[in-house]
């Protein structure tokens, strides 16, 4: 069931007329384009407000189902291209949020499609097993695929189904690798065995996960307990009642503004210490900080190198492990398969967790927190070889277009991009601040920010808030300079619209 | 890229030489074949100790990278077919194990090869999106299909990634509900909004969910909190001290035991109650109780439809919401397309939650339980279109194919046989019981049970425990009869190997 591109190429344009009649992009750079030309286009095309009658339509539809108010739009995937999203009614926008940050070559990639057509894959798609009892044949050599791109010091990996199962089984590591420190063996005793059964110590110990203000980690009650972005992810949920630290709050650019910034992550990294020395008197050890390179749902909040290359010294002190959640940073977007990457650690971290772009959810991590005992990091299915099959074809692509260097340089353009429009329109928005393509602005309260995405959207831009007035971009990694122009110029439009309505 | 049947077979037939050579299946019962004559056979293939030495070397490699305890052998799943799984080493089995309870049609069912073959699913499978923000323009109507095969009493429906995430956020829904009940607003309050953020009450309530001893629901921390099965699952975890309650020791059969059976489920609703009480009176009121129609993981603990029912009645008169776990029990193995269904209960429960054989995870709910306000209920993903169209193509075969009988059918064959056997060998295995094709039998100890299962395997039969001394039964909806008599001739074999062994 293999296909030729001619042929897969006939078959796409068959169910989608839309593309046809639409201008062919110029050359606007002098970069190579990644994609076919009939993949990219040199605009937008929006023929209704957005949503649309028929998004209207299908949303009362879906209505009758379940809670929608969290709907944009309905999406028209077979009409999708690249970094174009085609929603129900016909309308074409440039997307720079890809399906919150988790599509990492855009809609329906060649390569993409050619692996789900390639006949060997067939079988993965088919027969979902149960990994961790019954593997295919494949697995080991599939997982070596993820090991190439493992963040350096790692090469052991689990899968999973999602990013909110990859931070609890990444907690999970860390419980299992301390109380081991602590009992000073990796078989718990007969006594934790049987107290754990009444939810007593010391099998149920009072271990904590250190979280940050503005941290996001997930929803499940593990994951909420270490979340601190937003109090309706929290509120009337049971949790544990684990440390919050402050994160910084940095001013930007973070070099003009090193003194300041630096201050304040020391009195952020003081209280770190003082909550890990709190909560050991408590009887409630931290047993591991989690920390994103990039606060992402809490609104893009950025620290310097050297607040993480401490925050790990520190975690290091305390005997406490060290996870990264990478689940909206990693896969490329900063310009680096991995963001803390960018921060120059002497030793590496104890964990790190991936999702969303990895299109496969899962952890590294260090052998020292591999679990002994069969079943204790498990469930049914333990992620699906088909997400396997669908991110070998995103690395290879990754690889061979150099897609890394091109979030570099494209990330460059939107951030410079950003810092222009802002000196000019400084009560629009600011704070513009990024690493690679991983970028967002400020805005200065969060009805200007939502009017703002509402309006790009109907300009011909999908995009997304994160934060209380923050404008996040998340472009798929094939997002090329030319596409960041065209972003910029439908940005400064909106800036000068709210300008005129006297945001 | 749809292909004809005759090409599939073609197809599938190329990739596997293994098929060819062997015996076809005689008609060993009146039944109509459900599969292809290609896709059954007379028995099973083996060629090597399983797991053969393919297998063990491939553990090896994978043993580098992650723990492998809990693998059994490696399995080539092109080569498999139907009821038939083969392995690494070309060894076939007859499986009555359908990795973990989890394939509905067994391996390679031509319907799914076909939903996976047709140009129009593509999209589905290339672009995974965000479903909760930017859902795809056919949506509405897939939902519609699972909604089709809703227990009784729900129009409401959640799509989840996995049967743990089900949980997790029927847990939300739960304790959302009693919360707004609570507070006489489905909208949480500013002090709530802002003490949550500190982990404080009335925020962060202290509010339960009720488990039963024995039960299993998943293993990330709200559903470990609510887990009582093995105490490797919830050693050296940090938990919410959520109410156990005991779970009715019933005798088998349950008709022939009713009067013991009956004090017993007396005493374990005494205790239902007695837990609601004493947890009220610590203000840490049980906001649901959460139960699985057989306990599974916990050891196939059956319990009357009467226990049921008076469960459900208790948990309303303690305004607690009851959450039927289907996860193992649920599409269809049972006869019912719902375990719960047998319970004949009055009013239905207030949520059931799905995954595995359902290919999606998920919940359906009714509609009080449904979430007031954008983003509770929500994460990245929200499930997977891909494993809708699974799904779909699943539950038309599961209608045209009339599935349901014919797991009533086989389980009484598979029953009646158990029941044969260990009147013969009743020192090798006791206690056989099941509904439906979901059959049990207990051993007398751990060791017996798991030499059982290694003894099967190497016969041709590919089974796994559960519990302590349990071996389960959990084949995929089209094992008919003439299967069923084939695993219980290597059955009745292996209890006479055992018991030759002195067991």
């Amino acid at each position: 069931m293999s296909i030729s591109m001619a042929a897969l190429k006939q078959l796409l344009s068959r169910t989608n007329t839309l593309w046809k009649p639409a201008a062919r992009c110029l050359a606007q750079s002098a970069q190579q384009k990644l994609l076919p030309d009939d993949y990219d286009y040199d605009g937008p095309h929006v023929v209704t407000q957005v949503p649309g009658p028929r998004s209207k339509m299908l949303l009362k539809s879906l209505d009758n189902i379940q809670n929608t108010e969290a709907v944009q739009f309905f999406c028209d995937f077979k009409k999708s291209r690249g970094n174009w999203l085609v929603d129900a009614d016909g309308n074409r926008l440039l997307d720079v949020y890809m399906q919150i940050a988790s599509l990492p070559l855009g809609y329906n990639h060649p390569a993409v499609v050619s692996a789900l057509t390639d006949e060997n894959n067939l079988s993965a798609f088919v027969n979902r097993p149960a990994l961790g009892v019954l593997p295919p044949v494949d697995f080991p050599d599939t997982l070596q695929k993820l090991l190439q791109v493992a963040p350096p010091g790692f090469c052991q990996v689990q899968t999973m189904a999602c990013g909110t199962c990859a931070n609890e089984n990444a907690f999970k590591a860390v419980f299992f690798w301390y109380r081991a420190r602590q009992r000073g063996s990796l078989i718990p005793t007969e006594e934790e065995l049987e107290s754990c059964m009444r939810h007593e110590e010391p099998g149920s110990p009072n271990l904590t996960i250190l979280g940050f203000e503005g941290g996001f980690h997930g929803r499940t009650i593990g994951c909420l307990s270490s979340s601190h972005s937003a109090p309706l992810h929290k509120v009337d949920m049971p949790v544990l009642d684990w440390p919050i630290a402050p994160f910084p709050v940095t001013k930007h650019p973070l070099d003009v503004n090193a003194q300041e910034n630096r201050l304040e992550e020391e009195r952020c990294l003081d209280k770190v210490f003082q909550l890990m020395q709190e909560y050991k008197n408590k009887g409630r050890p931290v047993a591991g900080v989690v920390v994103e390179p990039i606060q992402s749902e809490g609104g893009d909040r950025h620290a310097s190198n050297s607040f993480f290359r401490q925050l790990r010294k520190l975690a290091k002190e305390n005997r406490s492990a060290f996870v990264v959640d990478e689940v909206q940073t990693g896969a490329g977007l900063t310009g680096k398969m991995w963001a803390h990457e960018h921060w120059g650690l002497e030793e590496s971290p104890d964990i790190v967790t991936f999702s969303k772009k990895m299109v496969i959810g899962g952890l590294y991590f260090k052998e020292e927190f591999r679990p002994k005992g069969a079943m204790r990091i498990m469930n049914t299915w333990l992620g699906d070889p088909a997400k396997l099959v669908i991110l070998e074809a995103v690395l290879n692509v990754i690889q061979q277009d150099r897609l890394l260097d091109n979030m570099t340089e494209t990330g460059q353009v939107i951030l410079q991009g950003l810092e222009k429009i802002q000196d000019k329109h400084a009560e629009v928005f600011s704070n513009a601040r990024g690493r690679g393509a991983f970028c967002a602005v400020d805005f200065p309260n969060t009805s200007t920010r939502d009017r703002a995405v509402a309006t790009l959207r109907n300009k011909g831009v999908q995009c997304a808030g994160c934060g209380a007035k923050a404008l996040r971009i998340r472009p798929a990694l094939i997002f090329q300079p030319h596409h960041a122009r065209m972003f910029l110029d439908i940005l400064e439009d909106t800036a000068l619209e709210l300008k005129s309505l006297g945001t």
